[in-house]
């Protein structure tokens, strides 16, 4: 019973986090998807509403009688196995259900799944639940960052939060926005050697402890690397400063031929949110514009920025493998860190059976894995061994990097 | 005075009308731009209100300080003399500026002209604020036609109006929704023949008397027409249903190249906002869901589609100059009259000078001429020179035909 | 007898004037479709001849055997009556059947059909033969511009003709690529006064005389005129120079929305087949790269342009109707001149029955009407009735402008 | 000199093997190019000549003067060090330069090197000219395969070679058309188990012997494999029979989400060059339609593909590092075969300096590693450590697969 108890503990906390981070919205600010990539808030709120009732209370809570019989088709995102969905690029043309009905999905939802946890669960269950707050807790990353597009991207550029950071919200966001526009040092001190060195050898891979992890990090095996330095802090954005300023977004040499095409198709000049203004450097933070702090770490790259970037001083990417042995001896956890490695199964991956194996495998072809977590990762959510994962060009989320060599 | 003085009412009366209109809406549903022809409906209450502010009270109205710096970029819609603005297809991604600020943006305008207008304007002021006022009441038919698109291209097909229709609805509105769903029979007797005959004869064509028009029906000229015959009723659902159910979406030969590539690209198989349902055919309405009336009047169809369903009975579209000339032995004023009509200057015709020029001139190549007015248009803002003008394939509008021969 | 005696003559003139055309070529330029509207010249010299295949051979030659059953497929353009077809964007990937089958396809129905000829036909075959060869014309026209197009877009600049024009090429082809780079003065003399003067009045419009016509120019009809001027001069390649100079290609005010759009996506800066070249203008001809002749007419311009040119001096394009009532005073015939006149039925217009009823009508929404002809015309393919049309932005015709007021 | 003797020898037959790949082709083959990745043969003739050119004559030949001035724009294909170049989806709209120029600029090269190597080169020449020689066999394979595509993708499917395969083509090729339509059983008689079982262990990766390899196969490393077993046999045409008949392409549990999008878009039901006709599979081979032959290798699969067929009998791919360990015990040559690797540079990769440097290393993002070689390969060509690398869509080559577990 105490398992199911801070279970119930956690999976409210989990909720009630959702909702913080949302605090500071207007009601319109919960509606727009400006990109593809980027869903309107209140889709974030419901998807992970409809994953607990969807995967859970439907099949697990005898009588459970569904919110909306619509709201399956709207907030599905992916799971072919779960029947029809509204189109990835439509969640921004969808002004119902609105912000009011959302709420009271999420209500009806919590308490329904509240009172199944205080009945008691089986392992199962509890199995699925710990699934549910740790999508959920995906989310919650995903909608800072998403937020952040929405008015990082609006001409008039409105903060997400004003003055003084206070009483409404959670301690884990205050952290986050706290730190957001400059991290400050990186808790190295001048001291301590620029490079990490580690040797050849035969290192373990992957989860094993204790916990949850996604299906993604399990068969733990070992690898053989080779010698290899990879550096202790992050880079700056005052090393993407002196690239842009040595021509660095002009020189094709540097590039990936998929990167070169993607810089001169957009347009690219700078890492996202940057603005160049009067000659200097501004970067759009959560509390609005600030000037580009040179000792924070880089953010808001691709992986073929991090990749370019890293060319220009003649270094490289680690490898997710060399990342996670080093890890130990890294401080890491301010921004996902764009890895050299594709994002692959691991040796006797298998794919969950029914819905639940869309999780994870579906999506391993054509795309980098990024290591650590970011300023915007919710507390307790990261560990060594975790596997992010986005498309090359992407970099709305808090992407930097770390190098190799 | 007392013509300013009633210009003011009438610039009140239309303010309001805009905002009534708006009444039933969720703050969401002012926010979303589900295909690019639609506009959210704040981005219609600010663009215009920076009409009456970009063009009379900033160039006439001394000391005037603009309400946000910002909104002429936000809220201009084409006007390439006044500088930048949001591309079109991105109004449904500003969640920023809010409903609220919106309407305070409103008030401050609606204050700032109404002192204007008390303190006695010239002709030249005047005649602006006759054009602000009708081209609100063009965004106000626009308002609703795009708050049915957004809310019958929604899953949940929620109605815009539920219940009993009551105060809280300005007469105009009223009779708007009221009629929309099923117009009833369309005012002529059994006994009235069908056809309107029209003999050979020189007419004449374009604005001539007093009061308001737009630039596009000025330059009244006579035109010669041929003997013609013009139906006294408009097109009903009825004969649509007849026209799907003899395969008319499936056979080219009644289509232009143009009209038969969209219905294929596009898999139309019925008026927009028809569903077929167990073997019935329904309607989205104002009101929500309702069966089809076969009598009323057809609406929300392309040009393509009037084109082809008068062809399917050896019959044609009216030129504008037909529809013209009978128009005062017509009923008419339910539907957009679909005409075989480019919209093409008239004799004599000039632009403007100036940012006003931008009006009507520019869009004079490869669009129809409709004539009429819909269930939609604002009490007043009809005239039997009225020129309306879309794209073939478009039909979110109240669009409907009327036979010739 | 005489009669299809003659005509039996002029199909074989026709046919051999086809390949006459043809005869500069390398294999390679029959193949290549550098852009949608461009079709490779073998698809031309096919499809001309899967015309009187189709529509004569098939239907009225008793025992006839199709030269290859998969050439309708390969070479119908868009007659959906008859069945499937290669779609138009591909018939630049299609390297067989070869240029030489394809020559021997053209020998086998031309023999065919003037065995039919010389057996003597009835009225209905007469009337399809003419058809047929207007229709063959018409790819005259057009091999002549694609062919232009394919070599004018190639970056060698191939010439299409070298050195003296002689024996190879037929009186007709040697007057046009003679002309075509500069024409030379037009006509007038400098006492004729610029301005052609109309009165007011009714004019009878349409073909109505004896011989072939177009299905679109029949039903001929009076038309009412205002006053108008049209210039007797077509416009020149010094006033584009001037309308450069003076940066109308980035004065907004001067086109259409359209237009504007145009301009910017495409970046046109010039009229096609334009070089500036060390601050020269030259222009790439049939044979080779010109200097631009100032006083030669202006070509290969887009409706949009010639309607920004005429504005930009304040003036206009003359409606068709303007044009051929004016026709008897002007000289023509060197450039397809835009009128203003959008391209639709004129009244009473039927459709044919059966596939030849695709022939125009399909056509007749969001196109622009051209009048005249031009340098590239077939000797005896020109009529004061005739109505050509074009999509607005396309200027790969010889196309100019003259101007009304 | 023996040693620049024997490569003057190996690159004169280099340059005849690509010519007398195209020997039956007819002129028209040379020009088109149906699909973005699919070049025009005489680009290929023209490209592999101009990389001789480009990098050995123009740098290392004095007085060498080009052939044509515009060939360098023209048949460049990717080297952004090199200067501009004709778009890569507009090789197949020039019709110019012509086959036979094309041919007399391979003379011009071909002569001009034969004499520079007979007058003896040194090593850094002799280096630039064995990539050269296996820069062309690279071309020479996607010239087959290249020509597959424009013939089989032509309605008339013509075959490239018919009858009797004879004296016209070099004893290279004839082995490919000879065993393409179906090679036969694989070598492995009934008593072979299926399965190659390879312990766990540290094995050797990379090119460590003497001879020609590319830089991606440099960096030689040692790996730790686990425990694997590998087919011995290549997957049969048969078993992907069976998959289709149980629905596999319909079965989106069994695909990459990238792959099911690219199965629904492209309406994918079966390999590339397959044809369902009165209910019996055939297929396109080079000597024309043939029946399926369930015994011969599987073909013309997109990496989804083999990863669907592979997931649905519960195995998987190899990795190329599984594959290369392997590779001595296995039966290989006839197909490229997927491995489940990312295409990603070996531990201590460096791009080359110059222009060279742009061959391997910018395409090392979001592509799949392919291992083996094809009955296309040109002999000599291969290698157990050759790195083959596509996108995971594209079938055009003869793509296979082996499974693992």
């Amino acid at each position: 019973m105490p398992l199911t108890a801070t279970l119930a503990d956690r999976f409210l906390e989990c909720r009630t986090a959702s909702e913080s981070l949302c605090a500071p919205l207007e009601t319109e600010d919960y509606v727009v998807q400006p990109i593809v990539d980027v869903s309107p808030p209140k889709w974030h709120l419901g998807h992970t509403t409809w994953f607990f009732e969807e995967f859970i209370l439907k099949q697990h809570q005898p009588g459970y009688r569904e919110f909306h019989p619509d709201f399956s088709f709207v907030f599905n995102s992916y799971y072919e196995s779960v029947g029809k969905r509204v189109v990835r690029a439509n969640r921004g043309n969808l002004s119902r259900p609105g912000v009011k009905e959302v709420y009271a999905y999420r209500r009806y939802v919590t308490e329904a799944l509240t009172a199944l946890l205080e009945a008691g669960v089986d392992e199962e269950i509890t199995s699925l639940v710990e699934i549910g707050i740790n999508h959920e807790q995906q989310h919650q990353e995903l909608l800072l960052t998403d937020i952040k597009y929405i008015l990082g991207n609006n001409p008039l550029l409105p903060p997400y939060v004003k003055g003084e950071l206070g009483a409404n919200l959670a301690a884990q966001e205050y952290a986050a926005i706290h730190n957001e526009a400059g991290d400050g040092p990186q808790g190295t001190d001048s001291n301590t050697p620029y490079w990490l060195d580690i040797p050849r050898g035969i290192y373990p891979i992957g989860f094993q402890g204790e916990g949850f992890c996604f299906d993604n990090e399990l068969g733990a095996h070992e690898v053989l690397l080779q010698d290899y330095s990879i550096s202790r802090n992050l880079v700056t954005n005052g090393e993407m400063m002196a690239f842009i300023a040595n021509g660095g977004y002009e020189r094709f040499e540097l590039w990936h031929a998929a990167g070169w095409d993607w810089v001169q198709e957009e347009k690219v000049e700078a890492p996202l949110y940057w603005h160049h203004i009067d000659g200097e450097w501004y970067y759009y933070s959560l509390r609005g514009l600030q000037k580009v702090d040179p000792m924070a770490p880089l953010s808001h790259i691709s992986y073929y920025e991090a990749f370019a970037l890293a060319g220009s001083q003649g270094l490289r990417l680690p490898t997710e493998f060399e990342w996670e042995v080093a890890a130990a001896s890294l401080h890491w956890g301010q921004r996902w860190e764009w890895t050299e490695s594709a994002y692959l199964p691991y040796p006797g991956y298998k794919r969950a059976d029914g819905a639940l194996g869309e999780y994870n495998g579906k999506f391993m072809v054509s795309q980098k894995v990024l290591r650590g977590a970011s300023i915007a990762t919710p507390p307790g959510h990261s560990r060594p061994t975790y596997r992010n994962f986005f498309h090359p060009q992407l970099r709305w989320q808090y992407t930097g990097l770390r190098f190799a060599r």
